[in-house]
């Protein structure tokens, strides 16, 4: 049995990802500062015997290499997904940023050289590319200029993974994302749909004028390319992960939602293309390196965005 | 009387840096923490009414803005060279870096923020490229992926302040250079192989098999460019800065210090063409973008390193 040490483990991709491996046969060791994540995202999860999860911040890297000390050496991968999700506050806040989206990923790496756990798998981001336009966006691209302070960090984490790789750590995975959706949700424009209309269901008032174009895809394809990824060879490799299409506009994401949860609204659009500061209108964004390797993902960004709006809006009903 | 406030002033480069702002007319207020600068480089500067040192840590952001504050609103550019310049010391603890090389970086960001300074020149480093081995590196290349620690904060530095002047920097430069020599020398290869030298008069031992070639660019081209470029118009600009040549050997530069400082000394080589972890042993740099703006460097690699080595020399004399 392999040993995962997921960080962030009871956010939203944490969660389904640990079902999977679950299911797989594997153990698990959640490592969460429940800042975002909450416990009850673990459901019946947390009742399972292979199940260990720890309430710990993962920048502290000595009560988190405490805590791992416990483990007696059986951590064989660990998973890093924490971060600050909330791209918005790092924007009013850079030290949310540097504290929750960098610092986890320096304490991770400084716990994972202590105790030589040697395979990091990493949620990095799309936002560490910033906005490219038109231009297909594939892994080797530049330059890189995020620009918001999430992306910033992401970027950050990942160099500092990548000079680990060349000094000490024998396996990196860094998978860039864009827009995941699924349940459970805890931000993003479905979620701020669905609680919008829940507070006014007669009206639906959309940031921007609702041409922004993005890929969305789903958590269960997300975790799907993960796993695949991980079983690689390499030292060091990056993939970009998504659907092999262009995107779907909030346009449509609204009235997905509109139609699903409260039929009768009125969507009201805002102006210009961007939503808030550090949102990019548009991007297209290529998975040929990840197809490449035989991976599929199941849904397009259509076919995920409905079903999320479906799981999302059933699990609030 | 413009000011400029200079992180990392009493160092090599911003003591030359200082020099030359006050050849300009200008105000100047250093600080240093004074870890790797040192009061004595700035030498007869610190006598000059225009000049105001202030020994303070820029990554602590609440007494860097104590400091600033004081100065009544009258800081218009800040040039941010503070930094680890130890590399191998940074590979052996990643947290020097953090601290040195980012985190100073971060503090500058929120002192600029608190107090609206809006013009911020940020030395940046060829390191953030990691090896690109034949291709010429141009500034808009990719992957972006550092093979140090000090590469790595780098370009997480570069990151924020791109971050920054997507929210709120009106004006930022990042300069991207490569070894830079002349004196006061605190670091590097000559320096180096002086000071084998003089402890070891009749032999020189060098790292690696001496088959490195790096381009050199005197501090003197270096100050002319970063002037240059901080009076060019645009909110975020980078810029490689460095010889027009592919660089000179190591091999190249063990002789001329061997013939400047200790002429009967044996060079001794070792193995392999990489001196430690981190280190490059090649790069070709493209400086296009620079020359298109009409500046030209007064000194190539060969040039450059023959007065440096002078000069490390004379001043050890």
């Amino acid at each position: 049995m392999t040993m995962h040490l997921i960080t962030g483990g009871a956010g939203f991709i944490g969660v389904n990802l640990i079902r999977r491996l679950l299911a797989g046969g594997q153990e698990v060791v959640v490592v969460d500062d429940m800042s975002r994540g909450r416990i009850e995202n673990l459901g019946e999860l947390e009742a399972d015997p292979r199940v260990r999860v720890a309430t710990l911040d993962c920048a502290d890297a000595d009560g988190f290499g405490a805590f791992v000390a416990g483990l007696d050496g059986r951590v064989d991968d660990v998973w890093h997904l924490a971060a600050n999700s909330d791209i918005p506050a790092g924007i009013a806040d850079p030290a949310i940023d540097l504290q929750r989206t960098f610092l986890t990923t320096f304490g991770t790496l400084a716990v994972m050289r202590r105790f030589g756990i040697g395979r990091l798998h990493f949620a990095s981001s799309s936002a560490i590319y910033g906005d490219f336009g038109e231009t297909v966006i594939h892994e080797d691209i530049g330059p890189l200029e995020p620009i918001s302070n999430y992306g910033a960090m992401k970027l950050a984490s990942e160099a500092q993974i990548r000079a680990a790789a060349e000094a000490w750590l024998p396996c990196a995975r860094i998978f860039r994302f864009p827009n995941v959706i699924g349940v459970p949700a805890t931000h993003g424009v479905i979620l701020d749909f669905v609680e919008k209309l829940r507070a006014t269901p007669d009206r639906l008032d959309v940031l921007g004028d609702g041409t922004q174009q993005k890929a969305y895809l789903h958590v269960d394809d997300l975790v799907d390319a993960m796993l695949h990824i991980a079983a690689l060879d390499g030292r060091y490799r990056v993939f970009n992960i998504g659907p092999s299409d262009d995107g779907i506009t909030v346009r449509r994401i609204a009235e997905t939602v509109r139609d699903a949860a409260s039929p009768s609204a009125a969507i009201a659009f805002g102006e210009g293309n961007r939503g808030w500061v550090g949102d990019v209108p548009r991007f297209r964004y290529s998975v040929d390196r990840l197809l490449a390797t035989g991976w599929r993902p199941r849904l397009g960004s259509q076919a995920a965005m409905e079903r999320a709006v479906a799981e999302i809006v059933g699990a609030r009903a």
